[in-house]
């Protein structure tokens, strides 16, 4: 196959979940993007839009399987396998292949961390050393010459994005940090289980993995390498019956001097030129029905009536900024295109 | 102001319902479409943001009351104001300002039957004279050089779309059509009623206006023009817990010779080139969440059990192709673009 | 184990499905009824709250396999397995156990038929002939005195309601009917599939089992009855995002001399009586919100703008009245008891 | 009117309401209450059921307006009118009839923290000194013999019950102690709202009234008391698209010695005989929708990864334990009755 002008020539490995999909949806409108191949083991031989439907009209290569796939046509691989899985994919690709992974697999630099909250040593500590921790705005300057790239988690896109300006800036404590979050349903992923059928999810809401999910180490690197010593939080992460959207509803304690209009600034000056943050208005509550579909993230602050203390509230699209979006938003940088490319699509409301 | 090139210069009228909402998010990435105006006489003077905090990453003008629009300096006018009100805001416009008019005020030419539906005479006789009905696949030669069209109903769109063909080309009786359709909440508008709170709506379905809905006429009028005689059908709207979609499920009778396999070539023949329109293949069922956020609409065939009888399933976004998506459609049909210009967004689906 | 006093002595047989939860939370409030063993085989050893936390208040016998069930110490068992499994279970059972069965084994009468929609033969034919089709305030004669009552499905309760009376009164037709009916996921099931997450189902409808659901034939065997003739529907069940509830609107030619007021008059002659079928006022829409939890059956009739014809609208909880409370309400008829006992319970809204 | 034997004689102020439309729904299984009057100024002379279809099948007299209500011939009255209003209907009613409210008019015993949250003074101290605190659990001993009980808020049921005991108990430190609170739609009343629309609503969440709900007087009144000192919380709701529940997580430090252990044994001791309150197993999470329609309060606990502090999971339906369920127990403690009566109805789920 002849390379099309200057199209980034991109494999999606795991494509008929639901980050595959939004990868699909978001480069159908990227000009410099063409899909050369999708990969889906029990579904290879079927055409994509028999596991999306919704995107029948995108003109697509039919679901392989991973050994179908001619890696060294290729510029750029999205990976959106199962942990565990993806450590041993990524080591068997070309090492010219760049690649932006949407597993948990390269996230945690530290390997003991890993084979902690995992369960099993790490497949590929030499890949894992030269992985950059995909969090853009935060990370940028690494991710742009980046051969393998860890996209964040869709819990701590959305609590790092307020916690580590804040940290970095002084304006909050890194102790007793408490992050209640509530997603939706998609954060679960497609896998048919029974606690995730409709009727067991509708008009209801529970905490899930309490003090033992596995965002919660990766939320803890980014605030500890903020705050430069080790960061301990509690996360509380909730389903709830929406499809997407991630909240996170932060408690934290204000450093001396500090009230909840500083921290306001110290993000406004930080995020002032970020296309994909916006500081709401004082007195506005961030809401997930207001980034569905798109790649913002929305932040507001509040002071506490507790003294002392401050409330971060934040809110993503946990599908497009919590994953596929900002993988986008990576590939962007590291092929060096303006990083809104693809991602100008507004919020769908209602 | 002066005019930016080659951009179209929009008012939009009645901005902070639903459908206003809907083409500033289509309009935001149409690269020849300027949005100059905005009205909403209960909001005048506030952002539009303020209304749609979902479009606050767009760059907009403030909203107005309507006697502060320039139309001098527009191109265009969306109208999506309350039927009644209409009338006499189009019939008020300079005769050079084309008008693409989202309320049902226009779109009976019938003026007697309008006033027999809507309880009053109707106060633009002439104008009526001259509206062109926007169901654009349909009337597409009509709307180009149109200086007002009358943007389709929600239900009707959905109901005509596979019915118009099947009967103009002789597949289907139109003696007894039982159109039972189901509608998102949007469908019933912005306006505050307990009857459309959220814990009255969800987890539940019931029918509504049973035999005095006011798109039956609309759907009569079309399907009479296709039939070339009067026709009267069954449309009975129910209102479901979702926010987007319709989906008719359209029971009819075949013209002797015609079968679902020649209703499914019928529509396949006429629909072959048209981008928004998809004849899901045998066997597939037509689901609105498969078009959600798009101007598409999916039409099914099935047999039926009943001998000489077909059942067709249609299926759109009410607030996209039932509304603000074939209006833009409408618009790029009028302004010699090529149709699918800011259309191109594909379902989002979850 | 020693009868307490007049206690009916219960086994509910595959009872981690919605079905048995209902039954169980139906029962608790029985004064003449006792659950004596439960079984779930995947779930043997635990309690039954671990598959049904919400009736932890309840005291019951942990979940066993269906062999540690002792039949000679129980007067009733509700069968919710599986069909084809049910034969065979109830084929086993003692003779002198009456058993009502939640399943399609023995609904059919016809094992022609059976075997026709099913793809096997029927396996307990001796059995079929002597079971009666518990459609409660239909058949109630037979059921009092029956050994083996085949409680209706869901759509067929649904739809039998209204039509079986006024087929029998000679108010309507029996040609060309059409049922589109409109159901919550629980009438899906409780076993995991993907097109059943919530993710997939929510913000979304779309018909499913177009002319082959296997409901159809249960339909056609009562209205067959009614009509003393064959008869053939059109039977079109669509899924919708609520929990509970199936929605059956139904269009129906009249007889010669009937109108809309005729048949809402000959419905009210037929269930005067009945303490849950009850005929809303002219005008009113039957709303499944309006039954949810409940035994009721609401059925509104409204005169269609097509000449000669009507729409009937009749809603149940499919889990209720569709299932597990008409179970209940067979129960009472079997061993002599008010009907209404244990389903005094109103609906549940919102 | 003659009183029928020893029923307690009952009007329900304002009940067009969801708490109004719930205290029907309970009270129709009551073998000792009867509804002798239901008023709703707006809808004055319709029966109830134009109101709340479901109920239609309860025998009740039609709404009134408060006037025309003979309270002389009364034993109790509930209260669900708006705040404000409730002060000086209550002042008006005959001394010897017994009031339960569920408004927040007498909840707050300082009448200065009333001015202060509710922006004006109270109209009525004197009846407010008399005024019983109705979180039956807690107050039982002061319930049985008022003749003024304050039914307690939603928000504050949900969380008083886990946290009163524990700061009682010594278990917990009343300082940084952090609710957030996710509430269905019933909480935020049934009057027409645009952001609560199904459409508003539905797929998506965001918090409200941060720092500034009236509800964290009521809270802080409770804690302050089991304290003995002063105690400010925080308190976060939020709202998310569900009908009815609320899930409270709640964030505490831990007092020297304590564990989660001690805590979940301080609450098994405290509430080991209490009918409505659970304590679920360990590594279970209380979930709303298994209290829906209930009167059970769910209580989990958790050790958090942060050193020194536990996380309390606490779930009820805000309709029933959260308004009228409560108040019917309240009742039942007032009138001598079994405070299980017409309570035993299980969780509908799903």
């Amino acid at each position: 196959m002849a390379k099309r002008s200057n199209r980034i020539r991109i494999a999606i490995l795991g494509a008929s979940g639901y980050t595959g999909g939004e990868l699909v949806r978001l480069l159908a409108l990227h000009p410099n993007a063409e899909v050369r191949a999708l990969t889906a083991e029990r579904h290879a031989g079927r055409p994509f839009a028999a596991v999306f439907p919704h995107l029948a009209g995108v003109r697509l290569p039919d679901l392989v399987r991973i050994e179908e796939v001619d890696f060294g046509a290729l510029d750029l691989v999205f990976c959106c396998l199962p942990h565990g899985t993806t450590q041993e994919v990524v080591a068997g690709l070309p090492a010219a292949l760049r690649v932006i992974d949407l597993s948990a697999d390269f996230r945690l630099a530290d390997v003991e961390t890993y084979a902690a909250w995992y369960g099993h040593a790490h497949r590929a500590p030499a890949l894992q050393a030269g992985a950059v921790y995909g969090l853009t705005e935060i990370e940028r300057a690494r991710i742009a010459p980046a051969r393998l790239v860890a996209n964040p988690g869709c819990y701590p896109t959305t609590a790092q994005l307020p916690l580590v300006p804040l940290i970095e800036a002084g304006q909050i404590l890194a102790e007793d940090i408490v992050i209640d979050a509530k997603s939706g349903m998609t954060g679960a992923g497609r896998a048919a289980k029974e606690e995730m059928l409709f009727s067991e999810v509708s008009e209801g809401i529970h905490a899930y993995g309490v003090a033992r999910h596995r965002h919660a180490p990766e939320i803890e690197q980014g605030l500890s390498r903020a705050a430069r010593r080790p960061v301990v939080v509690n996360f509380t992460p909730h389903l709830m019956p929406m499809s997407r959207g991630i909240l996170a509803s932060i408690y934290v304690r204000l450093a001396p001097g500090a009230s909840a209009q500083s921290l306001r600034e110290a993000l406004r000056t930080r995020y002032g030129d970020e296309p994909f943050v916006r500081i709401v208005p004082e007195g506005a509550s961030p809401a997930t029905r207001h980034v569905r579909g798109s790649n913002f993230c929305l932040i507001g602050v509040f002071a506490d009536r507790l003294p002392g203390r401050a409330i971060l509230l934040s809110a993503i699209d946990n599908l497009v900024k919590g994953a596929s979006g900002q993988a986008v938003q990576n590939m962007n940088a590291m092929f060096a295109l303006p990083e809104t490319t693809a991602l100008e699509q507004q919020p769908l409301f209602p």
